[in-house]
Protein backbone atom coordinates (compact mmCIF):
# COMPACT_ATOMS: atom_id res chain seq x y z
CA UNK A 1 0.00 0.00 0.00
CA UNK A 2 2.62 2.36 1.24
CA UNK A 3 4.49 1.11 -2.53
CA UNK A 4 2.10 2.21 -4.43
CA UNK A 5 1.54 5.39 -2.91
CA UNK A 6 4.95 6.38 -3.45
CA UNK A 7 4.93 5.14 -6.93
CA UNK A 8 1.81 7.69 -7.69
CA UNK A 9 4.03 10.42 -6.36
CA UNK A 10 6.42 9.79 -8.60
CA UNK A 11 4.55 9.80 -11.77
CA UNK A 12 3.24 13.08 -10.66
CA UNK A 13 6.66 14.70 -10.38
CA UNK A 14 7.81 13.01 -13.66
CA UNK A 15 4.60 14.73 -15.22
CA UNK A 16 5.77 18.00 -14.20
CA UNK A 17 9.24 17.40 -15.76
CA UNK A 18 8.08 16.51 -19.07
CA UNK A 19 5.82 19.06 -19.36
CA UNK A 20 8.43 21.94 -18.31
CA UNK A 21 10.62 20.07 -20.76
CA UNK A 22 7.77 20.95 -23.47
CA UNK A 23 7.45 24.59 -22.21
CA UNK A 24 11.17 25.39 -22.70
CA UNK A 25 10.94 23.80 -26.42
CA UNK A 26 8.31 26.08 -26.82
CA UNK A 27 9.82 29.12 -25.80
CA UNK A 28 12.73 28.17 -27.86
CA UNK A 29 11.00 27.44 -30.51
CA UNK A 30 9.77 30.84 -30.25
CA UNK A 31 13.19 32.73 -30.05
CA UNK A 32 12.34 33.56 -26.62
CA UNK A 33 14.38 33.46 -23.49
CA UNK A 34 12.31 33.09 -20.61
CA UNK A 35 13.64 33.48 -16.51
CA UNK A 36 11.62 32.27 -13.60
CA UNK A 37 12.15 34.70 -10.64
CA UNK A 38 11.64 33.80 -7.33
CA UNK A 39 11.51 35.34 -3.98
CA UNK A 40 9.76 35.72 -0.37
CA UNK A 41 6.75 37.91 -0.61
CA UNK A 42 7.88 41.69 -0.08
CA UNK A 43 11.40 41.30 -2.07
CA UNK A 44 10.12 43.47 -4.85
CA UNK A 45 10.11 40.94 -7.77
CA UNK A 46 7.21 43.11 -9.76
CA UNK A 47 9.65 46.33 -9.05
CA UNK A 48 12.40 44.42 -10.53
CA UNK A 49 10.38 43.32 -13.86
CA UNK A 50 9.11 46.72 -14.19
CA UNK A 51 13.09 48.28 -13.81
CA UNK A 52 14.05 46.05 -16.45
CA UNK A 53 10.93 46.60 -18.60
CA UNK A 54 11.46 50.25 -18.14
CA UNK A 55 15.05 50.15 -18.68
CA UNK A 56 15.06 48.18 -22.12
CA UNK A 57 11.29 50.13 -23.62
CA UNK A 58 13.68 51.76 -26.07
CA UNK A 59 15.81 48.74 -27.53
CA UNK A 60 12.51 47.04 -29.15
CA UNK A 61 12.72 44.34 -26.40
CA UNK A 62 9.25 42.57 -25.83
CA UNK A 63 8.68 41.31 -22.60
CA UNK A 64 5.92 38.66 -21.16
CA UNK A 65 5.08 38.27 -18.09
CA UNK A 66 3.23 35.22 -16.05
CA UNK A 67 2.39 36.56 -12.80
CA UNK A 68 1.43 34.00 -10.38
CA UNK A 69 -0.69 34.91 -7.11
CA UNK A 70 -2.06 32.31 -4.76
CA UNK A 71 -5.67 34.30 -4.72
CA UNK A 72 -7.21 35.89 -7.55
CA UNK A 73 -5.79 39.58 -7.49
CA UNK A 74 -4.32 41.44 -10.51
CA UNK A 75 -2.80 43.61 -8.39
CA UNK A 76 0.61 42.98 -10.22
CA UNK A 77 -0.39 42.30 -13.34
CA UNK A 78 -2.03 45.66 -13.72
CA UNK A 79 1.14 47.05 -13.22
CA UNK A 80 2.27 45.28 -16.13
CA UNK A 81 0.06 45.81 -18.58
CA UNK A 82 -0.02 49.59 -16.96
CA UNK A 83 3.93 49.82 -18.36
CA UNK A 84 3.19 47.98 -21.78
CA UNK A 85 3.64 44.82 -22.24
CA UNK A 86 1.60 41.79 -22.23
CA UNK A 87 1.26 40.11 -19.01
CA UNK A 88 -1.15 36.67 -17.68
CA UNK A 89 -2.53 36.17 -14.20
CA UNK A 90 -2.26 33.15 -12.43
CA UNK A 91 -4.14 32.18 -9.54
CA UNK A 92 -2.53 29.12 -8.20
CA UNK A 93 -5.96 28.59 -5.48
CA UNK A 94 -3.58 28.71 -2.46
CA UNK A 95 -0.72 26.65 -3.80
CA UNK A 96 2.30 27.52 -2.48
CA UNK A 97 4.41 27.67 -6.04
CA UNK A 98 3.85 27.38 -10.09
CA UNK A 99 3.85 24.47 -12.15
CA UNK A 100 4.30 23.41 -15.50
CA UNK A 101 0.73 23.14 -16.44
CA UNK A 102 -0.13 26.55 -15.40
CA UNK A 103 2.77 27.79 -17.04
CA UNK A 104 1.78 26.01 -20.31
CA UNK A 105 -1.83 27.63 -19.98
CA UNK A 106 -0.50 31.22 -19.19
CA UNK A 107 1.83 30.64 -22.57
CA UNK A 108 -1.32 30.19 -24.48
CA UNK A 109 -2.52 33.56 -23.36
CA UNK A 110 0.64 35.27 -24.63
CA UNK A 111 1.35 36.89 -27.89
CA UNK A 112 4.84 34.52 -27.46
CA UNK A 113 5.70 34.38 -31.49
CA UNK A 114 6.81 38.50 -30.97
CA UNK A 115 8.08 38.07 -27.75
CA UNK A 116 12.31 38.18 -26.94
CA UNK A 117 11.75 37.36 -23.41
CA UNK A 118 9.59 35.78 -20.89
CA UNK A 119 9.48 36.77 -17.22
CA UNK A 120 8.05 34.25 -14.63
CA UNK A 121 6.83 36.04 -11.38
CA UNK A 122 6.25 32.85 -9.11
CA UNK A 123 4.74 33.00 -6.30
CA UNK A 124 6.12 34.68 -3.11
CA UNK A 125 7.36 31.98 -1.50
CA UNK A 126 11.34 30.48 -0.79
CA UNK A 127 10.56 26.94 -0.51
CA UNK A 128 8.22 25.51 -2.59
CA UNK A 129 8.97 26.84 -6.17
CA UNK A 130 12.39 25.61 -5.50
CA UNK A 131 11.13 22.72 -6.13
CA UNK A 132 8.99 22.66 -9.38
CA UNK A 133 10.14 23.11 -12.76
CA UNK A 134 8.35 25.45 -14.81
CA UNK A 135 10.50 25.22 -17.99
CA UNK A 136 11.91 28.61 -18.26
CA UNK A 137 15.80 29.07 -19.10
CA UNK A 138 17.08 30.22 -15.74
CA UNK A 139 16.11 30.31 -12.02
CA UNK A 140 16.57 33.94 -10.73
CA UNK A 141 15.96 34.80 -6.83
CA UNK A 142 15.09 38.23 -5.41
CA UNK A 143 16.77 38.57 -1.80
CA UNK A 144 16.34 41.91 -0.10
CA UNK A 145 18.13 43.69 2.52
CA UNK A 146 15.11 43.76 5.03
CA UNK A 147 14.74 39.76 5.28
CA UNK A 148 18.51 39.85 6.53
CA UNK A 149 21.59 38.21 5.60
CA UNK A 150 20.90 34.46 7.05
CA UNK A 151 18.59 33.35 4.47
CA UNK A 152 21.00 31.36 2.54
CA UNK A 153 21.57 29.10 6.12
CA UNK A 154 18.05 28.89 6.01
CA UNK A 155 16.34 28.15 3.05
CA UNK A 156 18.95 26.64 1.15
CA UNK A 157 17.21 24.00 -1.25
CA UNK A 158 16.62 27.47 -3.25
CA UNK A 159 20.29 28.59 -3.27
CA UNK A 160 21.13 25.69 -4.50
CA UNK A 161 19.12 26.11 -7.90
CA UNK A 162 19.84 29.31 -8.79
CA UNK A 163 21.50 31.01 -12.45
CA UNK A 164 21.67 34.56 -11.22
CA UNK A 165 20.79 35.75 -7.58
CA UNK A 166 19.73 39.50 -7.41
CA UNK A 167 20.50 41.42 -4.08
CA UNK A 168 17.85 43.97 -3.39
CA UNK A 169 16.95 47.21 -1.29
CA UNK A 170 20.67 48.32 -1.17
CA UNK A 171 19.50 52.07 -0.69
CA UNK A 172 18.06 50.76 3.00
CA UNK A 173 21.67 49.33 3.93
CA UNK A 174 22.57 52.11 5.99
CA UNK A 175 19.63 51.51 8.40
CA UNK A 176 19.87 47.65 9.03
CA UNK A 177 22.36 45.22 10.27
CA UNK A 178 23.02 43.03 7.28
CA UNK A 179 26.35 41.51 7.14
CA UNK A 180 26.83 41.48 3.48
CA UNK A 181 30.30 38.91 4.13
CA UNK A 182 28.20 36.52 6.05
CA UNK A 183 25.23 36.60 3.62
CA UNK A 184 27.83 35.85 0.52
CA UNK A 185 29.76 33.44 2.64
CA UNK A 186 26.83 31.49 2.70
CA UNK A 187 25.42 31.41 -0.86
CA UNK A 188 29.14 30.83 -2.00
CA UNK A 189 29.01 27.39 0.08
CA UNK A 190 25.95 26.36 -1.48
CA UNK A 191 26.42 27.75 -4.97
CA UNK A 192 30.40 28.51 -5.91
CA UNK A 193 30.63 31.23 -8.39
CA UNK A 194 26.96 31.93 -8.52
CA UNK A 195 26.72 35.37 -11.14
CA UNK A 196 25.30 37.99 -8.04
CA UNK A 197 24.01 42.05 -9.00
CA UNK A 198 23.29 44.04 -5.98
CA UNK A 199 20.41 46.05 -7.09
CA UNK A 200 18.16 49.13 -6.11
CA UNK A 201 14.69 49.08 -8.11
CA UNK A 202 14.22 52.29 -6.08
CA UNK A 203 17.43 53.68 -6.79
CA UNK A 204 18.36 52.35 -9.94
CA UNK A 205 21.68 51.22 -8.73
CA UNK A 206 22.88 48.24 -10.31
CA UNK A 207 20.17 48.00 -12.64
CA UNK A 208 22.32 48.43 -15.26
CA UNK A 209 25.04 45.69 -14.56
CA UNK A 210 21.95 42.80 -14.26
CA UNK A 211 20.45 44.99 -18.05
CA UNK A 212 24.25 44.24 -19.74
CA UNK A 213 24.23 40.12 -18.37
CA UNK A 214 20.51 39.99 -19.60
CA UNK A 215 20.93 41.29 -23.40
CA UNK A 216 23.48 39.03 -24.00
CA UNK A 217 20.48 36.25 -23.55
CA UNK A 218 17.55 38.15 -25.28
CA UNK A 219 17.40 36.89 -28.62
CA UNK A 220 17.11 39.58 -31.46
CA UNK A 221 14.19 38.73 -33.69
CA UNK B 1 -9.67 5.02 -8.27
CA UNK B 2 -9.62 9.00 -7.55
CA UNK B 3 -12.61 8.65 -4.96
CA UNK B 4 -10.65 6.42 -3.50
CA UNK B 5 -7.07 8.89 -3.47
CA UNK B 6 -9.39 12.23 -2.10
CA UNK B 7 -10.79 9.57 0.36
CA UNK B 8 -7.01 9.21 1.67
CA UNK B 9 -6.22 13.25 1.88
CA UNK B 10 -9.14 13.41 4.10
CA UNK B 11 -8.14 11.14 6.56
CA UNK B 12 -4.36 12.98 6.62
CA UNK B 13 -6.16 16.33 6.91
CA UNK B 14 -8.29 14.74 9.65
CA UNK B 15 -5.62 13.49 11.77
CA UNK B 16 -3.39 16.26 12.24
CA UNK B 17 -6.69 18.52 12.88
CA UNK B 18 -7.13 15.28 15.69
CA UNK B 19 -3.14 15.80 16.93
CA UNK B 20 -3.50 19.19 16.71
CA UNK B 21 -6.31 19.18 19.55
CA UNK B 22 -4.46 16.62 21.66
CA UNK B 23 -1.32 19.00 21.51
CA UNK B 24 -3.58 21.84 22.89
CA UNK B 25 -5.01 19.85 25.64
CA UNK B 26 -1.73 19.40 26.49
CA UNK B 27 -0.92 22.77 26.94
CA UNK B 28 -3.64 23.69 29.02
CA UNK B 29 -3.33 20.77 31.09
CA UNK B 30 0.28 22.43 31.81
CA UNK B 31 -1.38 25.53 32.53
CA UNK B 32 0.23 27.39 29.59
CA UNK B 33 -0.56 29.84 26.97
CA UNK B 34 0.60 29.26 23.19
CA UNK B 35 1.01 30.92 20.10
CA UNK B 36 1.60 29.92 16.35
CA UNK B 37 4.10 32.73 15.29
CA UNK B 38 4.06 33.39 11.06
CA UNK B 39 5.67 35.30 8.68
CA UNK B 40 7.44 35.98 5.42
CA UNK B 41 11.10 35.26 5.60
CA UNK B 42 13.39 37.59 7.57
CA UNK B 43 9.99 39.38 8.98
CA UNK B 44 11.62 39.36 11.84
CA UNK B 45 10.09 36.00 14.07
CA UNK B 46 13.21 35.83 15.59
CA UNK B 47 13.70 39.21 17.02
CA UNK B 48 10.18 39.58 18.36
CA UNK B 49 10.37 36.41 20.44
CA UNK B 50 13.57 37.95 21.97
CA UNK B 51 11.91 41.33 22.45
CA UNK B 52 9.17 39.57 24.32
CA UNK B 53 11.59 37.06 26.35
CA UNK B 54 13.87 40.02 27.24
CA UNK B 55 10.83 42.27 28.15
CA UNK B 56 9.26 39.74 30.81
CA UNK B 57 12.93 38.58 31.96
CA UNK B 58 12.22 40.43 35.50
CA UNK B 59 8.13 39.01 35.78
CA UNK B 60 8.67 35.22 36.23
CA UNK B 61 7.68 34.74 33.04
CA UNK B 62 8.95 30.60 31.31
CA UNK B 63 8.89 31.19 27.70
CA UNK B 64 9.54 27.89 25.37
CA UNK B 65 9.87 27.93 22.01
CA UNK B 66 10.03 25.69 18.89
CA UNK B 67 11.97 27.08 16.12
CA UNK B 68 10.63 25.57 12.83
CA UNK B 69 13.09 25.57 9.85
CA UNK B 70 13.25 24.03 6.45
CA UNK B 71 16.79 22.71 7.02
CA UNK B 72 18.88 21.71 9.98
CA UNK B 73 19.98 25.00 10.73
CA UNK B 74 20.54 26.23 14.42
CA UNK B 75 20.85 30.03 14.26
CA UNK B 76 17.12 30.60 15.62
CA UNK B 77 17.70 28.42 18.53
CA UNK B 78 20.66 29.37 19.31
CA UNK B 79 19.73 32.75 19.71
CA UNK B 80 16.57 31.76 22.26
CA UNK B 81 18.68 29.39 24.23
CA UNK B 82 21.83 32.49 24.47
CA UNK B 83 18.51 34.42 25.92
CA UNK B 84 17.71 32.01 28.48
CA UNK B 85 14.74 30.14 27.62
CA UNK B 86 14.49 26.54 26.01
CA UNK B 87 14.20 26.44 22.43
CA UNK B 88 13.73 23.29 20.95
CA UNK B 89 14.77 23.50 16.61
CA UNK B 90 12.60 21.20 14.27
CA UNK B 91 13.97 21.00 11.08
CA UNK B 92 10.97 20.43 8.69
CA UNK B 93 12.77 17.95 5.75
CA UNK B 94 12.31 20.95 3.52
CA UNK B 95 8.30 21.17 4.16
CA UNK B 96 6.81 24.56 3.93
CA UNK B 97 5.23 24.14 7.18
CA UNK B 98 5.02 22.61 10.86
CA UNK B 99 2.26 20.09 11.35
CA UNK B 100 0.95 18.44 14.74
CA UNK B 101 2.92 15.79 14.57
CA UNK B 102 6.05 18.08 14.93
CA UNK B 103 4.78 20.00 17.48
CA UNK B 104 3.65 17.15 19.31
CA UNK B 105 7.64 15.68 19.25
CA UNK B 106 8.76 18.93 20.41
CA UNK B 107 6.35 19.41 22.98
CA UNK B 108 8.34 15.91 23.99
CA UNK B 109 11.22 18.30 24.70
CA UNK B 110 10.19 21.16 26.34
CA UNK B 111 10.16 21.34 30.16
CA UNK B 112 6.25 21.71 29.58
CA UNK B 113 5.66 21.17 33.73
CA UNK B 114 7.48 24.81 34.66
CA UNK B 115 6.04 26.81 31.44
CA UNK B 116 3.85 29.73 31.09
CA UNK B 117 4.41 30.50 27.55
CA UNK B 118 5.22 28.01 24.51
CA UNK B 119 6.07 30.08 20.79
CA UNK B 120 5.83 28.12 17.90
CA UNK B 121 7.91 29.96 15.49
CA UNK B 122 6.60 28.43 12.17
CA UNK B 123 8.48 28.15 8.72
CA UNK B 124 8.76 31.39 7.09
CA UNK B 125 6.02 31.41 4.31
CA UNK B 126 2.69 32.83 4.00
CA UNK B 127 0.96 30.31 2.60
CA UNK B 128 1.55 26.55 4.06
CA UNK B 129 1.52 27.67 7.75
CA UNK B 130 -2.14 29.15 6.97
CA UNK B 131 -3.61 25.53 6.39
CA UNK B 132 -2.38 23.40 9.38
CA UNK B 133 -3.89 23.35 12.80
CA UNK B 134 -0.49 22.84 15.38
CA UNK B 135 -2.36 22.79 18.32
CA UNK B 136 -1.72 26.71 19.58
CA UNK B 137 -4.82 28.58 21.87
CA UNK B 138 -3.48 31.64 18.71
CA UNK B 139 -2.84 32.46 15.63
CA UNK B 140 0.13 35.41 15.30
CA UNK B 141 1.19 36.98 12.07
CA UNK B 142 4.05 39.95 11.82
CA UNK B 143 4.20 41.21 8.70
CA UNK B 144 6.79 43.91 8.06
CA UNK B 145 6.77 47.49 6.58
CA UNK B 146 9.70 46.31 3.95
CA UNK B 147 7.64 43.82 2.78
CA UNK B 148 4.91 46.96 1.05
CA UNK B 149 1.00 47.40 2.11
CA UNK B 150 -0.40 45.09 -0.67
CA UNK B 151 0.17 41.63 1.65
CA UNK B 152 -3.72 41.64 2.87
CA UNK B 153 -4.64 41.55 -0.93
CA UNK B 154 -2.14 38.95 -2.13
CA UNK B 155 -2.39 36.17 0.41
CA UNK B 156 -5.75 37.16 2.01
CA UNK B 157 -5.89 32.78 3.46
CA UNK B 158 -3.01 33.43 6.32
CA UNK B 159 -5.02 36.68 7.75
CA UNK B 160 -8.56 35.51 7.34
CA UNK B 161 -7.23 32.97 10.86
CA UNK B 162 -5.52 35.42 12.56
CA UNK B 163 -6.39 36.31 16.01
CA UNK B 164 -3.14 39.23 16.26
CA UNK B 165 -1.34 40.70 14.08
CA UNK B 166 2.08 42.67 14.40
CA UNK B 167 3.53 45.08 12.22
CA UNK B 168 6.89 44.87 12.52
CA UNK B 169 9.87 47.58 11.35
CA UNK B 170 8.08 50.62 11.89
CA UNK B 171 11.10 52.35 12.22
CA UNK B 172 11.50 51.81 8.30
CA UNK B 173 8.58 54.03 7.87
CA UNK B 174 10.32 57.04 6.69
CA UNK B 175 12.73 55.30 3.82
CA UNK B 176 9.74 53.31 2.17
CA UNK B 177 6.64 53.98 0.09
CA UNK B 178 4.51 52.06 2.69
CA UNK B 179 0.58 53.07 2.81
CA UNK B 180 -0.67 52.29 5.93
CA UNK B 181 -4.41 52.87 5.05
CA UNK B 182 -4.19 50.92 2.40
CA UNK B 183 -2.70 48.07 4.05
CA UNK B 184 -4.92 48.30 7.62
CA UNK B 185 -7.91 48.55 4.69
CA UNK B 186 -7.11 44.87 3.02
CA UNK B 187 -6.97 43.76 6.85
CA UNK B 188 -10.15 44.84 7.81
CA UNK B 189 -12.03 43.54 4.71
CA UNK B 190 -10.46 40.02 5.47
CA UNK B 191 -10.32 39.87 9.87
CA UNK B 192 -12.71 42.58 10.70
CA UNK B 193 -11.73 44.09 13.88
CA UNK B 194 -8.82 42.09 14.44
CA UNK B 195 -6.45 42.74 17.41
CA UNK B 196 -2.93 45.18 15.91
CA UNK B 197 0.04 45.96 17.52
CA UNK B 198 3.18 48.16 15.06
CA UNK B 199 5.98 47.42 16.54
CA UNK B 200 9.90 47.55 15.91
CA UNK B 201 11.56 45.39 17.50
CA UNK B 202 14.82 47.43 16.87
CA UNK B 203 13.75 50.52 18.84
CA UNK B 204 11.17 48.92 21.24
CA UNK B 205 8.48 50.93 19.96
CA UNK B 206 5.18 49.18 20.63
CA UNK B 207 6.03 46.21 22.26
CA UNK B 208 4.96 47.61 25.66
CA UNK B 209 0.96 47.12 23.82
CA UNK B 210 1.71 44.25 22.86
CA UNK B 211 3.02 42.78 26.38
CA UNK B 212 -0.20 44.48 27.90
CA UNK B 213 -2.34 41.73 25.67
CA UNK B 214 0.37 39.22 26.05
CA UNK B 215 0.28 39.62 30.18
CA UNK B 216 -3.63 39.01 30.48
CA UNK B 217 -3.23 36.25 28.62
CA UNK B 218 -0.78 34.01 30.20
CA UNK B 219 -1.83 31.44 33.32
CA UNK B 220 0.55 32.10 36.56
CA UNK B 221 1.76 28.94 38.03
Amino acid sequence: MIEKRIKIVENILNANDQLALKNNKRIEDANAYSINLMASPGAGKTSFILATINALLDENVQIGVIEGDTAPVTIDSDKISAAGMPAVQVNTGGQCHLDAVMIENALDQLPLGTLNLVIVENVGNLICPAAFKIGTHSNVLISSIPEGDDKPYKYPNIYRGLDVLIINKIDLLPYLDFDMDYFRKGVEMLNPGLKTFAVSCKTNAGIEDWLSWLRMKIPQK
